[in-house]
């Protein structure tokens, strides 16, 4: 591997995808500009997740708020409200239907709610202060604990969108939650992967995974006791970040309250040396966590992929699936390693 | 369906992936405004791809020219030069090598190309003669045919990446084509999804959505005798759409010459649509063949997507594998059609 300059084909040992590392039309690390799209989010003092414009919002789910402080007011340091335009809704039949016994629908039934992190508007996780990151991570956990118990939800989904390239529309930091009715394909494919691993191996194929990265080394980004933060073999674009738990668990929420509070804080160091390195790219974060109501899979560990949006999906991504990396993972690595 | 303003999951039909049509959050479409990312072409006179200028270029591979005319000079109509960044190369080895029986990777043996569609620069499909559309076409499938012979290949895939928000760096109207030497795991699930459904039905999934699309007849966007243009019932993005041949085909390849120029007659009609109701938005096209060496299918068969980049694909989605929607698939058609 890496010492030609001949474009490599890898294959995810984890998913079974290949991806090209064009080696050929390589950028240096740090000659990446982030993708910027013209941003058109509301001056900050029409912004609607900012303290003291409590008022223009739905009415909040939860916060962490200061003792006597009401409700949609003031006072708070996390707000979890309901998304104003939602992808799915509480309401509604979860029972699927058939048209001329070909087309397959059923109502739009979930939850999609918006976890303010921050009364603040210009800060991010890289930036703030590691009791706010944390406190942020145990919103999460709070409400993934909640949602997963509704029996009429298959997935829970905690993810991020920072800057205009990630997709997100509102600047003030935030993240999402999204419980669907339903299983997706992609990780339903995930999983029959893991289990013919474990099946064929009698291990895990994450826990096999961090072995071999603790042995190779190479592409490990930071490390705590808990969690372990790796360039994956086969990252599908420049700069992806998996975050794992060390220890097997085939859920997010079972993690307990100190172990996050742990998570948080590598979370924050491999943001802020994103930040620091890449100048403050655009990126993504997907907490992927098993099905609500499969618990304790022997064979699936949850885990955090980080995807700093510095690569365009063309044609060729969108027709074949396989992802064109011009920066060789184990470079990142180090690039990121040293920020 | 459609009538009331909850949002709606859509099971594909095809490939059974779930998608988000969020109506409440939906834009008409008259509103979409293409996503634009700054240019950095070069300036027409040193374009690459510009007639004249076929010295700066690597040698070409096949161009159709004026009689008497020389290769690597002016006279041609349509050029194709191996690509100067090459996601995969043609030396190397097909072999799969392992390390530490984990990790499993192989030389990116393959073949990128690039069809230059035009020697004028400030063209583009939707806007040239229809005579030109045709010789692209069949420049298509002349090397379809070519490089689907060769025994190392698995997957030819031709596509299209129109404006930087669709990943193309270079302005001048060009194609691509890669030959891989894998099948990728996203075509071999596609592909098991159309072999299980002709097990269940007795007929390939896409002959019947083609029965089903001419019976609803409101996802219909354009129809000759020979293709059927749809945005599909669980569309991933909006306008996305789908141009199929009616007659049942697992390749590409095998499309005669006349039937490739109605071919080329029903995707300019489409993309002139497009151009016109959605001012020239940035667009990927891939056309999606049964893999090189397995002929004859009589469940899969070869079709085209066409996805105008006019929404972005976020944490979401990444994480999921669901899309969400904004516009009615019902709704694009109409808006499409009436163009």
């Amino acid at each position: 591997m890496l010492e030609c300059l001949m474009p490599e084909l890898r294959q995810n040992p984890i998913t079974k995808e290949w991806v090209i590392i064009a080696t050929e039309r390589a950028q240096r690390p740090e000659d990446f500009a982030p993708i910027k799209i013209e941003e058109t989010a509301p001056a900050i003092n029409h912004c609607p997740f900012c303290e003291g414009n409590e008022q223009i919002t739905p009415h909040e789910i939860l916060a962490y708020r200061t003792y006597g402080t009401q409700a949609d007011t003031p006072g708070w340091w996390i707000r979890i409200i309901p998304n104003k335009f939602p992808a799915l809704v509480p309401q509604g039949n979860i029972q699927r239907v058939k048209q001329e016994e070909f087309f397959r629908f059923m109502d739009g039934v979930g939850e999609h709610e918006v976890i303010i992190e921050s009364p603040k508007h210009n800060v991010s996780i890289a930036t703030m202060e590691q009791k706010q990151v944390e406190e942020i991570f145990l919103a999460y956990r709070e409400r993934y604990i909640t949602l997963s118990q509704d029996p009429r939800f298959e997935m829970v989904m905690i993810f991020k969108n920072h800057g205009a390239a990630a997709g997100t529309s509102v600047k003030h930091p935030h993240s999402q939650v999204i419980a669907t009715p339903i299983t997706p394909l992609h990780l339903r494919h995930l999983i029959d992967e893991t289990l013919r691993f474990f099946d064929d191996n009698g291990e895990c194929v994450f826990c096999v995974a961090i072995q071999k990265e603790k042995m190779f080394k190479e592409r490990i980004v930071f490390e705590t006791d808990n969690f372990l933060a790796f360039v994956p073999f086969a990252a599908s674009s420049p700069f992806e970040t998996m975050v794992l738990p060390k220890k097997h668990d085939s859920s997010f929420q079972s993690t307990p309250p100190e172990r996050t509070r742990e998570l948080a804080f590598a979370m924050k160091t491999v943001l802020a040396k994103m930040h620091k390195s890449l100048k403050d790219p655009d990126y993504n974060f997907v907490i992927r966590s098993a099905p609500c109501h499969e618990k304790d899979l022997e064979y699936y560990h949850w885990h955090i992929q980080i995807f700093p949006r510095v690569s365009a999906v063309a044609g060729f991504e969108l027709g074949s699936g396989i992802y064109i990396n011009t920066v060789i993972p184990e470079n990142a690595a180090k690039f990121l390693c040293e920020a």
